[in-house]
């Protein structure tokens, strides 16, 4: 990380740890927290470089050369295929290292990523290969595409912003790669991508997804579908600071539905090898920002990605077999979360404007909302070791009373 | 007051002072005064929450659990009728004490006040009807709404942001109370109201509203209606940090019109039972921010509202009796001011834009800008006393030669 | 300068130093120069108060009395014409000096300059005509105009920030004058004007203008009609904090072409009394940022102007003989610098959207690239010299190795 500070008031640690020491548990954040852009850039030196997140799916580099440009945390990452081997997918920041332009303005393809400044040219796999215009006394070595850290776990991609900050995620491939591929994932492509930009911080969002107290009064075509039946936890990633966290679990959906229709009747062909619609829905969470729904017939993305202190770009991809029709209607496929990521965004937007009222203070959680306190209390003491360099371990989690599986997003969190 | 501190620079009150001190009576202020978001924190945190002002019309929450959402000085708040007796309206922060949420996101009626997010709701006296859901070791008495001190006068609702820093608003009731009536704004209902967003500072608003030098080279309209009589004062509220501001006048309209229209014929039925058109028009202030004026057959409220160091609103709403046609044309009603308002945010933002210049300097008010300049004297008084703590009382006024009325907002002001 | 301090964090010179210390020659930018606000503050202090700046031409304040609202650095000035003779061009801050208010809102002609607020009204050779309303302890005398240092050029107008920063500009005057009038530029007039707002650094559009290493890749309409022959420079000024940056050199179009259209064919009719279409090119620097480019039958004037740490606005205005068809077609006459412009704006765009990456690091300047990287380590030593107080010295110009003209900007700069 790269810090301009010609200027830019030190931000106060001590303050900062103050304020997260003040905080009770079970109750919301201090306002600072949602709307501070101080504290923003505190998570972006030290949270966000810890966190892998979902960047593609692995369909969008589906051959050699094939590149596209995506954001992770506010950077723009060019994700290319350089081999034909499934693994063979990498990830540089969006800089070329002559200049600084932009090196792709757009999604494309070809032997070589080429800058549109000065024709500087590099290989899939990241090195110089302009040579002859370098400097006598450059390495041109030294001018390779600065990397991305990528993996790719059953048919998607993921990334994190720094190879020395973020943990192992080989724990995560190991517990999700086949369940993920299980879905069909892996034999799938894009039916529909839609976002929604967010006028919060993304800690709201968060706290928004993972809990459906507000169900019931705010998503009726979300409440008429799901949240009756509770989720059965079929894997979950450790709490703590130096892990890779990510979750997998199971529900019924509502009424017998074959999937999450608005009638309950199939929207696409079977996925995952399935020789039936079976009436449930997985849930995966990889990392702490991005989250899958899986059905019998489609999947569902969800990118969370932080942009400012208030602002957040919620991305939502759906996913079809990719042998299923190329022209098949896409709306009874994306209705469900379409209807409710428009209503989450006006109602986390709402919250976002409250929040910032000098009258703001933190409320009480519910028993209904225990994984949004968790998370909460989780960040918390993230960001406490990231500052202080005290490693105290993770929260213990105390799980409410969970009455009749009111929560949506809050499955693929579950411990 | 409730403030963000993580990484915000420490403002300079030293600073200020000095800036304070290095003023010139007679002579406009400092650029800073005028550009400064540091200076608009300061007004924010001291200035803002000792101040009274119109919020609503009473008719606005006519009926028991009539609610509206307004603004004031950037806060988003409630105004709710709670019971039939005139005075029985209450105004809370519009932010849920659950999450954190906007409470009413449009304005309405209900028994009770329901928040769209997770459905907690509240009488419309501001306690937490919700119970079932609160934690045990939370006592839902402390979660009732925020409360924002209100008061009825003469058919308008006043609010201020913080009981503990406001003055007492007895003195005002006492005063305008009687004269408002008499104007018939008791009796009256909003026959238009048009917002005048203005990128400038609310001193630079109020000076301008304040003197009327301007009205001849600028307001044709104004200054043919207005601006050849002079004012007489018939009540004034003393100066000072701790008391309430209010003024009370009247002046004749010019040229023998009954009211202040284009051919200065009736526009309106009578108001406040008076039996003839009498040519005459009233001014009140409230506080420093609110105006009234008031004619036989139609009455101009304005709200000026601070939103931040550039920028201002300014709201206008025309009252005509609660009896008058419902499809009474209006804009002979709104002629008269709307054009001027569309004036004064032109000339107010062309005076914004030159005082950012690095070349402004502080300039000399003329004889006939003695609102403004006495405007301006009173809010450094204020501002001084804010931050050392000393109450030095308020600057004595001095009036300048006062030629022939060519004023126009300062009426409500004079003393 | 007039600086606002409440609040304002102290700027950390000490830190700027620094960077300006670990940069290595050859080398672009550390970051921060190119998006640091506080950077562009120290810029708008010390370095852009020293710099003489094309604002006009002398055409369009024909007529005594004429005047035109126009940028300078961010600031508005007014350019007016206060008499006959050729120099008698006089620039003030859009700045009235009772209020504040911007005196003229747009371009015109009159007697006197008249503020629309309250009608105070000034000579055109900027001292206060208002008398009568001015208070008696006030010196109406102190009440002028602020002025803007100007000069007359060849038909062209320049102005600076600050008399007593500016250099002397007479060595640019005696150099250039005779040159600029042998284009025809004083018997001219304007035939099209376009504003290219991009939303860069401005150091970055000016590292674009100074080298020509992107127009084979980027400008193909460019570099069909240019960029094949070397310049001959006629003139240059010294490199130096205190001394005023001049150039002018030449060189042939490309293919035989007449002048710079797509066809090589003429445009309009010849300027500055040449007898037949000679084929070549001149191009002039004026000061840092501005630049004339001109052929036989028209003339291309360029102004950068700085607007914040991310925005700078060029302008190109493109002159024709003032004898020229009233009704010409300007199509082909504006043709190649606005593709080229355009094409520019896109590029440096997408160089400072990848410079505000946290993988960008400070690349190697090419071979090709010569001008650019003098130019960086000029304004670096200039920012140095003001911070410090240390005079140094310039850089020494190490020319690159330059294979056949490559460049297009930057010939106005090579010395």
């Amino acid at each position: 990380m790269q810090a301009t500070t010609i200027g830019i008031m030190t931000p106060d640690r001590a303050a900062l740890v103050d304020l997260i020491d003040r905080h009770r548990p079970g109750w919301s954040l201090e306002q600072a927290f949602y709307v501070d852009p101080a504290i923003f850039e505190f998570e972006r030196e030290l949270w966000f470089p810890r966190q892998w997140s979902l960047v593609a799916h692995a369909s969008e580099v589906a051959e050699k050369g094939r590149y596209i440009v995506r954001q992770l945390f506010g950077e723009e990452i060019i994700v290319v295929r350089f081999g034909d081997a499934e693994e063979e997918v990498a990830a540089y920041y969006n800089v070329c290292t002559h200049r600084g332009s932009r090196l792709c303005t757009k999604d494309g393809r070809g032997r070589l990523l080429v800058c549109p400044y000065h024709a500087w040219s590099y290989r899939l796999t990241g090195e110089l290969q302009t040579r002859q215009e370098v400097p006598d006394n450059v390495d041109p070595e030294a001018l390779g595409l600065h990397r991305v850290p990528t993996r790719c776990v059953g048919g998607l991609v993921i990334c994190g912003l720094e190879e020395a900050s973020l943990p192992d995620v080989q724990p995560l491939v190991d517990a999700l790669d086949g369940a993920l591929r299980d879905t069909g994932i892996d034999h799938a492509r894009i039916a529909a991508r839609k976002s929604y930009p967010t006028k919060a911080n993304w800690k709201l969002v968060l706290e928004n997804f993972f809990e459906c107290y507000h169900c019931q009064p705010s998503h009726p075509e979300y409440f008429r579908v799901n949240a009756h039946e509770p989720w059965t936890t079929l894997a979950s990633g450790p709490e703590g600071l130096d892990k890779v966290k990510y979750g997998f679990s199971r529900r019924s959906i509502f009424g017998g539905r074959k999937t999450q229709s608005n009638d309950g009747q199939p929207v696409s062909c079977l996925m995952g090898g399935r020789s039936a619609y079976d009436g449930s829905e997985t849930a995966f969470s990889l990392g702490r920002l991005s989250f899958v729904y899986a059905v019998s017939d489609h999947v569902t993305l969800f990118q969370m990605i932080p942009r400012s202190a208030t602002e957040t770009d919620v991305i939502v991809t759906w996913l079809v077999d990719r042998d299923a029709d190329a022209d098949i209607d896409t709306d009874p496929i994306t209705w469900m979360w379409d209807v409710t990521t428009v209503q989450d965004k006006k109602l986390v937007e709402d919250n976002a404007s409250g929040v910032a009222s000098t009258a703001y203070r933190p409320g009480p959680y519910t028993a209904r909302e225990g994984d949004s306190s968790f998370f909460v209390q989780t960040y918390l003491a993230d960001m406490r070791s990231l500052i202080t360099g005290e490693r105290t371990g993770a929260p213990a989690w105390q799980s409410p009373i969970k009455d009749c599986g009111l929560q949506h997003g809050e499955a693929a969190e579950a411990v």
